[in-house]
């Protein structure tokens, strides 16, 4: 059987110890690999009673069948927690060589329990793990850090936390790769809370493919749908991800000063068109990409990848700032930090909020693009206003009395896309089983771009059928692990018949999407567990309550209520959320809510 | 304005006159083309009072604005009129040449009213229009009439009726291209009752485009994108639509013995795996189309055209024949007598059940290949057992005190699939306003083949949302017109832009999308003016109350009262299924029903 390497590595930092064991391949049949293994391993060894910040919670990093293989976009990995944010199930993944260097490492996944005594980081080289002192390390920034311990590999092997990280801010990212991040949900506080710096991995064990000839097969017939796709041969390679600036501002749903309006009179000072005029110097790729999405962008204090469109939008639209000079700089500290761009730019929007509105004292206000980074280097060290702000949005507003003002769903701070202009993304974010998130079954494809076919923005009767299809759809594409991006030009029964190729093990595209779906419905049991009920898949008051004065969102709120019923009845849940026997039965899951009960 | 000529062109059989007049372009922008623009002509010609074969009935011929332009499968048209067989709107549609000469002549729609005393047949030349008497090509064939009328321009600019549309058979043809047909709903008996032979096409007037190097670009992307596509690129052209024959079979949802079974145990022997080994010669393709789906195929009676998947079908699997020769016979026999293959090969199983219940004295008997040919021609020329059978199986079966053994929805016979198997697929048939059909937003790419996404096919609950999506879809691409194959590899979003380089003006995919809901509402406006009802949504009896005994669909029937339910809400239609009064303002047809009120 190829695809999975068979084995699991366990690192104890309390210790100091690892050892490995083999994969359960039923397990890895039914969960496939990365957010899917992530979550069955998290669901036996973290319960309710771990606080994500202690000895107790792990990281499970975990690569797919298809990492390292060289189909395309096969460079992803996923670590899986339990968010320090939002106490929920968390997985974050993330592009970039690291990923391919973990899955050559021989193993399928790496847990990381316990707590360190003192810093350390950890190298995995050629079969051997060693556990180096990071004493000197701690309190590097992430890009000297990984230009120190990455020069043998082009410091393309290096995954770390950042200041923010260290000092457990709960919207910490793990980096890979100097600029890509395993973002949301604080995973860097996770790691910062078990006292490691760093990960370095590099390998030689090369994936076996099974059925070679057809892989290769597979590997020519998606470089064409690819070079097809005017998204992917055309608009993500010219413009990167920021080209929805525009596109958002235009239909009235880029959210703008904390979710206040639907609509930024900057937008156009802040798009994927200027950033390309003035500011680009050239795009990149991860590995095994032929897309080629990747900024690198330069402004006259720093150079490096980015800005994405949702970090854009975050220190932009949200903040009322249209300096794209200041957007790009603020990004590259978040990375140089180790910060989540959105939870960040978000959660400095909500303290500008709360400071115009008299609630909380701070010289924030929107538009005061001159205060972005300091704000931001005070969250990464918990100083002055960052001591407050280090925790999310959620955690602030709470604190000033006004939890109304987090722009967060299950305490996750919300993406770009203003759910009032676009009732099926409402929807997806308060069922996202990690929060407020646009990666888990993004709508912006079905209700703004047509693809594969549009369907009305604003239906509310009808639309959770569209949303459980993508979350499905796209827990499985978690699973192999691939780039979300692929699935634009490349249909999921492509995908499917590569894991087929890749494994030997026959996935019928129902089969891969079947597993999509039972990955879902065990986040969902994960989450029940943890005491999250259905009062908990909801939105901020404002989205449900005050329609947007003007634009093309006028007099639209989010119709959450009816989507929701609908929702779990489509789901096959009862009407409090809870995955109905008959659904866990068909999904193979009952064994697991049984040995709970 | 390019796209659109600008003119529609009127013939008056009765009186033999012909005029012509400007097309609202008002109207044009709302309907597109093609089937919109025929809706909407057919709303003002033809009411409720109208015998569909009485001289009131019109025939109207259209064209779209994507037609003749060369864009990729821009070679279709249509025919709408009110059917003889079900009593509803109908438009059918076709390929080949012939749609593409229709443009040139420099007319949008040809609307042909009245009754001709004597035979006639029309010959549009260059400006030109002639009436030529038809008496001495009455009863002629329609390969043979075809090589007579057409030998100038190698046989293909001729549209024509056979002997089944002569004898004003329910189910005839119109052909165009000596084996393409507008084929259901039986427009050849309106072209019948009108003494209506033939009509020939030349024209030279070549579309313009109004965006010249965007249209160039986007045919490049189109080629690019249909190359890509397994399905466009291999598929269709290796097997063609034969290729379903086993994968419907293998999933139990291939309609067997007048849906008495799921599953046919002869599948295999009239596969398309069988068909490209021993009797195909080529394929072939309509203009301007680089896919090729097209068989001709060849046995030692008949070498030509087809057969197509549901024609293989209707004579095969419904009537329990596994003979591959005797199906692709009877196919050429249809195509040459002018009949509808799915109605007529559906009709002969619906007598086959009567008579071997012995409800009906005949010969009939499932798996009798060798009466196959016998009963279509006896259809044709309403002799014997086709005086019975002429009309198709529900006034047939309704004789003989069974009209439950008719598989019809709303009296029109329903192709392949299942709807036991495929619970979208049923839901599309009942609420699809030409009958049963699955042209109008077939449901096997999401329920079987994972295209674009893979759905649940037994799932009930949200389903209605996907059948309102592809029906919407489907109502604009036939409005543009274009070949639905191509939507296979070209998502809607690419015909919103060609359509908008064409005409100049400018199409969101959304506007695109709109016009089709439009299109869809017009309809069923059209047939609840005709004093449909809810109560004529529905699926013959078996469907509904027997379960397959075995087989992947074994134990389901089909659902189609909750998504009959929801989908109704999910469409702005009141409980009844009647479109209300803020859905009918939304889409700009308000006028249209305070005009009847």
């Amino acid at each position: 059987m190829n695809g999975w390497n068979g084995k699991i590595l366990e690192i104890d930092l309390t210790a100091h110890t690892t050892k490995s064991y083999p994969l359960d391949m039923e397990i890895a049949h039914q969960f496939i690999g990365g957010r899917g293994l992530g979550a069955r391993l998290l669901w036996d060894l973290v319960g309710p009673e771990v606080d994500p910040l202690s000895p107790q919670n792990v990281l499970i990093f975990t690569n797919g069948p298809l990492t390292g293989t060289g189909y395309q976009t096969s460079n992803r990995f996923s670590v899986t927690t339990k968010s320090p944010l939002t106490g929920t199930v968390l997985d974050a993944n993330s592009g970039g060589f690291w990923g391919m260097q973990f899955k050559k490492t021989g193993y399928d996944a790496m847990i990381v329990r316990g707590r360190s005594e003192k810093p350390v980081w950890i190298e995995i080289k050629n079969g051997a793990i060693t556990f180096h002192d990071a004493s000197e390390l701690w309190g590097m920034r992430v890009f000297a850090l990984t230009e120190k311990l990455g020069q043998d590999n082009n410091r393309r092997n290096v995954l770390c936390i950042g200041p923010a990280g260290e000092n457990l801010s709960r919207i910490a990212a793990i980096m890979n790769d100097r600029e890509r991040a395993l973002a949301r949900g604080g995973p860097g506080a996770v790691m910062g809370s078990k006292n490691l710096k760093a990960i370095v991995v590099e390998g030689k064990e090369r994936p076996e493919i099974e059925d070679k000839e057809r892989f290769k097969f597979l590997l020519y017939e998606t470089r064409k749908l690819l070079a097809a796709s005017p998204l992917t041969s055309q608009a993500l390679p010219e413009f990167g991800t920021v080209v929805l600036m525009n596109i958002m501002n235009n239909i009235g749903a880029l959210a703008t000063r904390n979710h206040q309006q639907t609509q930024f009179e900057g937008a156009e000072a802040i798009s994927g068109e200027e950033l390309t005029e003035k500011y680009l110097v050239k795009n990149a790729s991860c590995w095994a990409c032929p897309i080629g999405c990747t900024r690198v962008s330069k402004t006259e204090k720093v150079e490096g990848e980015g800005p994405e469109f949702e970090s854009t939008w975050a220190f932009g639209a949200q903040c009322g700032v249209d300096d794209l000079p200041a957007i790009i700089e603020v990004n590259a500290l978040c990375n140089d930090l180790g910060l989540d761009t959105i939870s960040a730019g978000s959660t400095i929007a909500c303290a500008m909020e709360l400071s115009e509105k008299g609630y909380m004292d701070s010289d924030l206000r929107f538009g005061r693009a001159d205060l972005l980074a300091r704000s931001v280097e005070e969250i990464a060290y918990r100083r002055d206003l960052g001591a407050e702000l280090a925790d999310g949005s959620l955690r602030l507003a709470t604190k000033y009395g006004h939890p109304e003002l987090s722009m967060t769903a299950k305490g996750m701070e919300m993406p770009a896309y203003d759910p009032r202009g676009l009732q099926g993304q409402g929807l997806l974010y308060a069922t996202s089983n990690r929060g407020g998130c646009h990666m888990r079954g993004n709508m912006i494809g079905l209700e703004v771009l047509g693809l594969p076919k549009l369907i009305d923005r604003f239906q509310v009767q009808g639309k959770s059928s569209f949303v459980i299809l993508n979350q499905n759809s796209n827990a499985a594409i978690d699973s192999l692990v691939v780039c979300k991006f692929t699935n634009m030009g490349v249909a999921d029964e492509y995908f499917a018949r590569v894991l087929s190729a890749v494994t030997g093990f026959h996935y019928a595209t129902g089969d891969m999407i079947k597993a999509g779906e039972r990955v879902w419905n065990l986040e969902r049991l994960y989450n029940n567990r943890e005491g999250f009920t259905s009062n908990d898949d909801t939105l901020p008051p404002r989205l449900l309550n005050e329609a947007p004065a003007d634009g093309p969102s006028k007099g639209w709120v989010s119709h959450l209520e009816p989507m929701l019923k609908e929702y779990y009845r489509s789901r096959g849940w009862d009407e409090h959320g809870v995955p109905r026997p008959q659904k866990l039965q068909e999904l193979g899951l009952s064994n697991l809510v049984q040995a709970v009960a």
